[in-house]
């Protein structure tokens, strides 16, 4: 997409098979793989009898633009969105399949450099895990959908709904830096990168601690999930799909905002607005996680807030006791 | 995508929760779902400790035409050529997930009625696989994108490297109609549905026969595979994989000419020319199988040749002793 080299390939200039040569070496392998790519369909480990299965599709334009990401980005956060919604089940990733269009004036060095990137997420946010089928599709935009396995290692899933009154409220990974990241690409461009580097890889390529979804798992947690679309959005669903109050505390949130002012020193923002990234922006990927009581919290985790049971009064978040919005990101509006 | 109606809905004008909660309840469900939608993942059931998956994306514009397609159409076609793949492996279809990429204007109808299309599609082909999850993004096409997964129950699994010399070569599907329909559909565009009605709905929905799959594979199958681009080229795919030459008869395959002919009645081709959409043309999702010498063909398969040994000769394909070229159909090529 952005080279200029007279040579550069595309992949309407090549065989599928061709395509395919060039990019399979490319790819992860899967430790749970029995059968891979060269047949109709692969075949999966499952060894306590049950998998889980999820997908997420990133479309260039709303969800990625190539002038602010480079392939190997684009690859790597498809990967990683994916591995983080196994790792909120609790599970270990095992395998993914990649659907691919792009048009056929894309570059072939493009696709390799997306595999590469599949690659580099796999290999650091969940080893053992790889790419064991594919689709190649022609597309008037590069579209990337991938659907990610995980194994529970003979554990129950960690649901929405399993917090109980009483819970820990902690979270593992940044929250706001995506956010605050995307809001400087609209407003200065990828330029951004030289003075805002953290924030802005926190929303090209997010590395989500994939592997304290297990650790989560092993250590009392009651209820788990992915903060895709904003901590108080995320966390008002898991609340709603409890039947609990989740009672932050501004305290606590409080290092989330000096890690984030942290990330982008000389930022001009008051803490109340780094505060709105940290409650409110989408794609940060973080792990919010319920424990019991009685657990001890694992190392990764930061507390930021105890769940409480219902008195009459509706399921939901609040802050230092005032009920938050709902407010969060909408795959069909803008802004 | 078709309405007029002035009080159409669009997906940019309600919340993503209320898409969710009117496409739901439209969706098939899986009869192997231990935990279903509402989580970051689901989990499904794999009992004999593996399980098979395959992907397939399908885009508007290369894939499908909404002046051609109803949205009902479109979601049957996606479920049916995924249920194809798994099929081939010799299982049985158990869970989809779907990805869905659609314009903010498109209209929550449509989306409704791609539901009603999935359902339909497992229903009549694949009853007791549903689909367990999804995601739904913006994109400036309808991009379907489905990963499929199936069951072997305790089988090894086909595939195409399997097929040995002495083996019987058969199809259970037709061969031909999904291509002559996309001709008709270039040449003279939906108007043909009043004349060719069968060719244009082999084209438009298809409805291989998924179950037939797990009969091959109980019925002493050596190698399988989904007929998609073509018999000649993913026959010598499958010769290819397995070192060995395979023969096709005229004789044999005249039984494909003369279905399609009745298929398409009053059509202005000769026989030769319905044998190059027997051979070239794609889409057919036919299951290609090849059955042991020791095994009785199951009712649904009709045999087209036989597995020839290689003497000193490449693998390959070949009509009444004539070598096939491997031509076919390629995604980013057009015509």
């Amino acid at each position: 997409v952005s080279e200029t080299d007279e040579k550069r390939e595309t992949l309407g200039e090549i065989s599928e098979a061709e395509i395919l040569s060039r990019v399979f070496p490319r790819l992860p392998v899967s430790a749970h793989e029995l059968l891979g790519p060269g047949d109709d369909a692969a075949v999966i480990s499952a060894p306590d009898g049950r998998y889980v299965v999820t997908t997420d599709m990133m479309v260039e334009g709303p969800d990625f633009r190539t002038d602010w990401s480079s392939p190997f980005q684009i690859g790597y956060k498809a990967a990683a969105i994916n591995l983080a919604d196994v790792a909120a089940m609790g599970a270990v990733p095992t395998a993914l399949v990649v659907a691919l269009g792009a048009p056929a004036h894309a570059g072939v060095s493009d696709l390799e450099q997306i595999a590469d990137g599949l690659r580099a997420a796999c290999d650091e946010l969940a080893p053992g895990c790889g790419v064991v089928g594919g689709d190649l599709s022609s597309a008037p935009a590069l579209v990337l959908s991938i659907t990610a396995h995980g194994d529970l290692e003979s554990r129950e899933p960690l649901t929405r709904s399993g917090a109980r009154a009483g819970d820990i409220v902690a979270v593992a990974g940044e929250l706001g830096a995506a956010g605050l990241g995307l809001d400087l690409l609209f407003a200065r461009g990828i330029e951004a990168h030289a003075e805002f580097a953290t924030v802005l890889d926190a929303q090209l390529q997010p590395r989500p601690h994939i592997g304290l979804g297990r650790v989560a798992a092993r250590s009392a947690a009651t209820a788990a999930m992915d903060v895709s679309d904003g901590l108080a959005l995320d966390a008002t669903r898991m609340a709603r799909a409890s039947e609990v109050r989740i009672d932050l505390s501004s305290e606590l949130l409080s290092a989330f905002v000096g890690a984030l002012r942290d990330a982008a020193p000389g930022i001009s923002a008051s803490d109340d607005e780094l505060l709105d990234y940290v409650l409110y922006s989408g794609e940060s990927h973080a792990l919010l996680v319920c424990f019991s009581p009685q657990a001890s919290i694992p190392a990764g985790f930061a507390p930021i807030g105890v769940v409480t049971g219902l008195t009459g009064d509706e399921p939901g978040v609040f802050l230092d006791g005032a009920p938050l919005d709902a407010r969060g990101w909408h795959p069909f509006q803008t802004g």
